[in-house]
């Protein structure tokens, strides 16, 4: 099983020079995260290593670290904390694969479809219990509360968005709102306890907080422009779900509020169907619009007003790498 | 939403009468549970309030206060604990309403048959988290941090549960070993909780922790048979489904140990079967054999021990009132 983990590889080629000044420090995490989900029984090890391979593009703790680095110095405790919050990201990952009946039908790796919803759901409780124990081991109570009150905001967002299923009437400023809890809220506080526990300032732990957060809105939107676009290969998982889902993200809410009442009426319409066509059905639509542009502009904005935060601190490479991952978070297209 | 609440009764007439000691302090748990399951967002505060009316016996709480109770004196931290191991209590049953598939099936009223996986999935993690939150805002973080590794070692012990059924195999010792994770580790840690609020000493807060353990082992086993023994009128819950779901519980465990090779082969392929009347062909022979006796002699077994872990404290209502769940554990038929 070690020998699939060490196989893995982790982060996109632009992402990799972008983590450079951390390497050895991301190594240390994914050793951490590999004992941390050893378990003594069979078949408890066996979920969590696969738990482990779910993460990705080890974003969250690239922000724990590089902010640590960037206010002082990475020590242990940044490490564990790293550790952490991909777990909890890596909980939510299996959470999704049972609330995703798209990827439930479409993937088959899923510890879902080889397991089964039940395993999935105790498998991602697990995961984040295990994660919270390993940010209460840092000193202080400083991270595990961060953590917590993160965690809180997500489950929140995620609940405000599934009771906004179905309402074509979403305000712009509610759905930010809502990925402002789901997505952004543990950017940003990969970003708060990085800074903290390298003893930065409450301004400065603030400043990095909203750096945090305002990349974590510009991920979603750009994820939620990606499922529009639906280039399933190149993102690796299945899209137009947000579509037929009838979730209202900002390309719709967008192309819905720029359309005359005829042409809304007949794409809602559409969105309410049972089929599962809704992507293709509304393409030439969208393709017309200014939605999708609309929305990268959106990001864009965002990752500008992230960057921004950052001003107060000279030039370094932690810095540069923060930037980066900014930048890419818009230009990624996966 | 609110007259719903105020309207239900949350415990059998024999536990309200040993909760009189804590009556006003669980009044207020309830109010305090009440004030933090509402949202002011609508869909959120619909689901909220639906976990809030999940809960039935109070049982975690009362622990919690009676704990505070005989250690010392019942402070606000403890009427926050006890609202958050409540919640903590209400989110496992939420995702167990996805777990379980056969209350999927018979139930009509769990958050999962009104709504739908996904809702329930995320519900449970937003009671979670809140749980969480609640707990970590009483002063320091032993709470929190006992709170943690408690649900680490529930979920551990729902997940080595998984991995034990069909294992016709499993020696009482690890069947026990499962339970003290998945239902005993949470009443030990509100029994602990509650003496370390009262400022108990570390020997009364650990004798106090090992009550609740036992108390929660016995609680388990009581449940494993009352599953077999059937009666979902006064259970109010499904039954049967742990030996449909090839659960290795301790009355099943008992049956095949005593039984013979053929006798044992033939009730194992009764129990791989696909039918779900597993409790009704096996019935014949639990009847016949002492497995049932065994285990609630087990569980008395284990009541007792928990008792004489208060041994050391002079008579108090407190202490009666913990006797007295202790036996209502194993006298309960629901």
């Amino acid at each position: 099983m070690s020998q699939t983990i060490e196989k893995r590889d982790p982060a996109p080629q632009e992402l990799r020079s972008l983590y450079a000044v951390i390497r050895d420090e991301l190594g240390q995490v994914d050793e951490l995260l590999r004992r941390e989900l050893t378990s003594e029984y069979p078949f408890v090890d066996e979920l969590a290593q696969h738990g482990f391979r779910l993460g990705g593009k080890r974003l969250r703790p690239a922000l724990v670290l590089l902010s640590g680095q960037l206010c002082g110095q990475i020590t242990d405790a940044h490490l564990k904390l790293a550790a952490a919050v991909e777990m909890v990201h890596t909980a939510t990952l299996v959470h999704d694969d049972v609330l995703d009946e798209a990827a439930l039908r479409r993937h088959l790796d899923t510890v879902n479809a080889r397991w089964d919803n039940e395993t999935s759901i105790l498998l991602g409780d697990y995961l984040f219990a295990k994660a919270l124990c390993l940010a209460a081991s840092v000193e202080g109570s400083y991270a595990v509360r961060s953590l917590i009150e993160a965690s809180r905001r997500v489950c929140e967002g995620e609940l405000r968005q599934v009771g906004a299923c179905g309402d074509y009437d979403l305000a712009e400023a509610e759905y930010l709102e809502i990925i402002d809890g789901k997505t952004a809220a543990l950017c940003a506080c990969c970003c708060e306890i990085g800074a903290f526990y390298a003893g930065a300032s409450e301004d400065d732990t603030a400043a990095l907080t909203r750096f945090g957060g305002k990349l974590g809105i510009a991920f979603q939107i750009v994820d939620d422009v990606l499922d529009v676009l639906g280039d399933e290969k190149t993102a690796g998982k299945s899209l137009g779900t947000d579509l037929v889902k009838q979730k209202p993200t900002l390309p719709l809410i967008r192309l819905l509020g720029q359309s005359s009442p005829d042409q809304r009426a007949e794409m809602i319409e559409i969105l309410s169907s049972t089929t599962d066509h809704h992507r293709e059905a509304l393409w030439p639509w969208l393709k017309d619009s200014d939605a999708i542009e609309y929305a990268k502009r959106k990001a864009t904005h965002f990752i500008e007003e992230a960057s921004a935060e950052l001003a107060n601190w000279p030039d370094a490479p932690s810095k540069e790498s923060l930037v980066g991952i900014a930048r890419f978070v818009i230009d990624r297209r996966q």
